[in-house]
């Protein structure tokens, strides 16, 4: 069969490979649509980081391994003791791999497992290729009323959903967004569902701009055009500054805006991957604001269920607010088109 | 009368001044021992940073300014409409000045006011001096049982309390200390009157280790002999890390082992001075670690109350457990001792 390979940096083929057999336990799976990440143009540019250049602790696997986790596809074989799935059934794919003994496990932090690996990243199964076979546990059905091209969209939508769970935001609180790539756009939709009504998006994009405000986005602000922080201050009123603020941007303006647009005691989520370590405004931001600062990585187990609960149902836990992962996906292509710099 | 006044950068002179007439709901106060803060040693070496060079909002005083913002001492005089205090009674000071109105004040963080002043910075009433006079709520009673030169350490005990009161720290944790100068040291106390048992102190002066071994600490570390990260992992046991860090050094290596001795989202609270801005380890350590990184500024209203009842009773919250602040002071002098570079 096909499948899409990371063989090290900048060098991804479309590989022919043996077709993977469904064992005990397990779901064969035919992906139907997979996104394309933004830790794979990572990984691309200046990997190998999350695929493995010794056998993973979990898979075994090793470079080259297949790429894809964000993906949706139809279930066309179950193994001995599947019950919950049956041939014929939609799913989406949840690509996180914990070894369930480490002490993060221990912690019930499967999602920031020591050994952690990916469906996509840390072996022979990915969803860039023809069949894949995953664990019934990683194979999440999903409902008639969410298509498969929705589906793929579950996982990064998940990520977002993540991240707003990690921050204290309450109904009535202020968010700032900064930066409104794919998951800074989730995160638009995720707190839109959440009954948040000033979102403030900071993008240096025209074109994601506008999308932010598709997507829900109360404010977007140009920060090459306007004094971003200033008018984050302005818009949030009374108390200078909002209650939540999330970094997506991975830059170090991105984050320093996302630091100082919130108020004394504010959350600021990092979401973003950094090469490099920022710097950080300790005094007087974080000493003398006694703001915050956390993180937030991959998903805690039930995000994804609960977000396929949220698009199927239009209800994001006591919210009756939908979401609706319209994401503007500017290319569609199958797999045989697939063209990568070694092909030239 | 005399009073010790910050006329500049390395610019400390003893003075000449008008003593001051003590108003309405007033005290008028001897001052008996006065501590030197780190704070002082900032503003001096590169201040003025907290004493005013315009007319301070709050008490329209500017430089030169009368130092000493922890100190202990006797009233002498109270004003028309005082009746919680007598002349005689001891009372420590609480230095922080807020406005009550601003952004900050409203939101309770009385603490952190927009117009942050303090006695012993922002105007002419000071802790070094033969008399001062503040509002009476700023002058809190000490039980017969507090003598005058524990009175005088209330102060920064109450910043290490604050501190601790910001961290979710519980009977359980574990607790690392990065930097044990007064404040690290009165955070080492406080973590043990709340009933931590595990308290990690790294310091490179080998007399500072000894100290936090006297006042509580169950481990030291030296981190120029010992890589002292690894260490704090071994010590935290299967976490793999402790609970809460607290870092006091304001060096980047105190910073940068406070956010690694973490597990994963542990919190690291923030309590340094920083003159540039450090680095921060947000990949993979704030992301993928989901740690968490707050500050802690001042004191809360009702603090210094809880700190001298913890000293006097001997319990503190819900714990039998009392401060006992035999803090190291090398040296004591009276005013007229005191020596400054200008009179060199």
């Amino acid at each position: 069969m096909r499948a899409v390979r990371f063989h090290g940096k900048e060098d991804i083929r479309l590989d022919e490979v043996e077709e993977p057999v469904c064992g005990i336990g397990q779901v064969k799976i035919r992906p139907a649509f997979i996104g394309i990440c933004g830790s794979d143009i990572h990984e691309y540019l200046s990997g190998p980081s999350a695929v493995p250049v010794t056998p993973h602790p979990i898979t075994g696997g090793t470079l080259p391994t297949v790429l894809g986790h964000e993906f949706s596809g139809t279930v066309e074989e179950i193994g001995e003791g599947v019950i919950s799935l049956q041939v014929g059934d939609k799913v989406a794919v949840r690509p996180n791999l914990s070894d369930g003994s480490c002490p993060r496990c221990t912690m019930g932090r499967f999602n920031i497992c020591n050994n952690l690996g990916f469906i996509g990243y840390s072996g022979d199964a990915g969803g860039m290729s023809d069949h894949v076979v995953v664990d019934k546990k990683h194979a999440i059905k999903l409902p008639n009323s969410i298509p498969l091209d929705t589906g793929a969209l579950v996982e990064p939508l998940t990520v977002a959903w993540h991240a707003v769970s990690r921050s204290p935001l309450q109904v009535g609180d202020t968010a700032l967004v900064v930066g409104a790539g794919p998951i800074g756009l989730a995160i638009v939709q995720v707190l839109k569902a959440r009954g948040i009504q000033t979102i403030i998006v900071v993008e240096i994009s025209e074109q994601r701009r506008k999308s932010a405000q598709l997507f829900g986005a109360s404010h977007t602000l140009d920060p090459k055009e306007v004094d971003a922080v200033a008018k984050v201050q302005e818009i949030a009123g009374h108390l200078q500054g909002v209650s939540v603020s999330f970094e997506t941007s991975g830059a170090q303006a991105g984050l320093d805006t996302a630091l100082a647009g919130l108020r004394a005691r504010g959350t600021m989520v990092i979401v973003s991957l950094w090469e490099e370590k920022p710097t950080i405004n300790a005094f007087p931001d974080i000493v003398l604001g006694e703001k915050h600062v956390t993180g937030a990585a991959v998903f805690d187990d039930g995000d994804f269920e609960a977000v396929i609960e949220a698009i199927a149902s239009g209800e994001s836990g006591s919210l009756k607010s939908s979401i609706k992962p319209s994401f503007i996906v500017p290319h569609h292509f199958p797999l045989p088109q697939a063209r990568f710099s070694h092909d030239q």
